[in-house]
């Protein structure tokens, strides 16, 4: 059933490495490198071009990078001018437009719409349904949960858009609104349905609509244990560099390096 | 054009009932079994298997069951390990991923992501975009509107979650979020945009974020008749199992089964 | 790579205009119109048949007509029994149901649902996510931007469904709900984030949860310049038919035609 090489369409000047593995009805559009060992399931087109290849006969797809040991599941829609990092998994039918760029070990859920020109760090994780506006910028180890909002006009429809910027270790619960321009800290958690319409300090639990900061991360409880939930990286490991080693003793081997 | 048996693909172990249809470009994987007269519609992915598929060469698919007389439309993925009872009805591009069972004659509409691992009885109707966590459970009759959410995680990112639960004959009003581990009751409605954090008993009418309960359902008056709306049994019947004898008779005539 | 005519299935009595180019998999429907000038991209699917196209062997197709120099990307599902008119563009994975009008030069961004039997004016909006339910109306020029959703029914489920209305010039912010029967006026702003439960008059910013009226658009200052933002149309002008012109001399224009 896998990798039959059914109905798959490669354009020209596409890369891939060694051990690349494309799915039945894939099509692969020019210009697109695919490092070693690379999933790409059934049904996925990766290096979309916009519209004006459709009008411009001259027109010339921007190159589009997916690194090593990555997975894309099935559906995907990736267009061209993005680049991702090693190590990408993606759900199913993700579209990501021109001009993302992914650090490595980011996870894609299914259903997720990057609108393009936006900026993401290492280990981020986009569940179902996120929707990250242009010019967001979004640091490493930041998870966003299902069917968060990036916005990115404040007067819509207007011709200044500024995008939220988010700091490492954050976390943003689901079903929540960023509203444009905002920067919310590192090692922040922002809680379920809130509107986040001002900056938000580091180390802060903030949550409602509009978000109020409500306490310090590390005054909130664990489930799990005694003691506090927040920094999450002492309590959570599935997936993350520090899985095994513990937090504290990555760190400071990630600092001698 | 219906059901030319172009590009269809059928894995190993296949049961197919009498009359079913498989339309184009649909991929039916490994140990799947569909009972009679069900209409699979073309660019299905049903039994998709988990990730493991790609790595591992011993790979067994999980079993799905699909029940008879069900209707999948079209661009739905169905992951192996999950089952459905007779009378299933999707809309387009759904996604369930392995061990959510549903009882018979449930509604999923389009772009309906199901997390997996989540149990759901008769009757449910998940309407379009419903986003369901794992470790759900739902009863009978269930209908939850566009765009709700169940969340599992109280501290995100943990290693704890506890799945929401929801009692017969409740309705979840659109674009509202369910709190990891709630109870809500039977007989309830959750109004519009709420945010269910809390315990909702038996026959309340629960709105808000945190969602308060405001009244008794028999409260709610109806805009089609003198009296109250609910329990909503009593004023609708279309695709119900008491439709044309009554919700009284119907149930009556269930006792004395 | 494009236009292989690769897989492309056409129904009987498709009438496709000069210059119409369709992509690969895609499928069109009986008794569809394609007018001048219109690119199909791949994966589409136009003039789906409901449900009793499958049960029902003199099941006839109603008509279906997409307007001149549209744009449809790839993977749309357009039921068979809604109009579009000229300049139509879309995103991926849009979905349409039957009996939906829309005026000239729309945009269906990628993952809107529209339910069907609704109107839609020229030159609306509908960015990634929107939800339209059936018996809406709205004016032209009215933008809704992401993830938000108008319904219908306000004692879920009856059989009283009655849509919401909005007049021309209109902009609904975010992660909105527009609950059924509201009448929102001419040149409104709905701000991110609301549930509309009532009607709003014309002019008005409104915002929260029920939304409030908190003051005529005119006293937005805009951040692009000295004075108000709204009415936007004196300065937003990309893909407008007043682009270049401005919009009064555009109006005095179109009021001497």
């Amino acid at each position: 059933m896998k990798f039959n090489n059914h109905n798959v369409k490669i354009g020209l000047n596409v890369r891939l490495g060694k051990n690349v593995r494309i799915g039945d009805n894939t099509t692969i559009y020019d210009n697109v490198q695919i490092a070693d060992n690379c999933i790409i399931a059934n049904d996925c087109v990766i290096g979309e071009p916009d519209s004006s290849y459709y009008s411009n006969d001259n027109y010339q797809n921007p190159e589009t990078i997916i690194g090593a040991n990555s997975l894309i599941r099935s559906h995907a829609i990736i267009y061209a001018g993005s680049t991702f990092g090693e190590g990408l998994t993606t759900g199913h039918r993700i579209t990501v437009r021109e001009g993302a760029h992914f650090g490595k070990n980011c996870l894609i859920s299914t259903l997720v719409d990057i609108q393009g020109n936006a900026q993401f760090g290492d280990y981020c994780r986009l569940y179902s349904n996120v929707h990250i506006c242009e010019y967001s910028k979004l640091g490493n180890y930041v998870f966003i949960f299902p069917y968060t909002i990036f916005t990115n006009d404040s007067r819509p429809p207007s011709n200044v858009c500024i995008g939220p910027t988010v700091g490492d270790y954050t976390i943003i619960a689901v079903h929540s609104v960023v509203l444009p321009g905002t920067t919310i800290g590192s090692n922040c958690l922002i809680g379920a349905n809130s509107v986040v319409s001002r900056d938000i300090p580091d180390m802060s639990f903030a949550v409602g609509s509009p978000a109020k900061v409500v306490r310090d991360i590390r005054e909130i409880g664990s489930r799990e244990k005694d003691g506090s939930q927040y920094p999450w990286m002492y309590n959570f490991e599935r997936g993350m560099p520090w899985e095994g080693i513990g937090f504290d003793a990555w760190s400071k081997a990630a600092e001698n390096k």
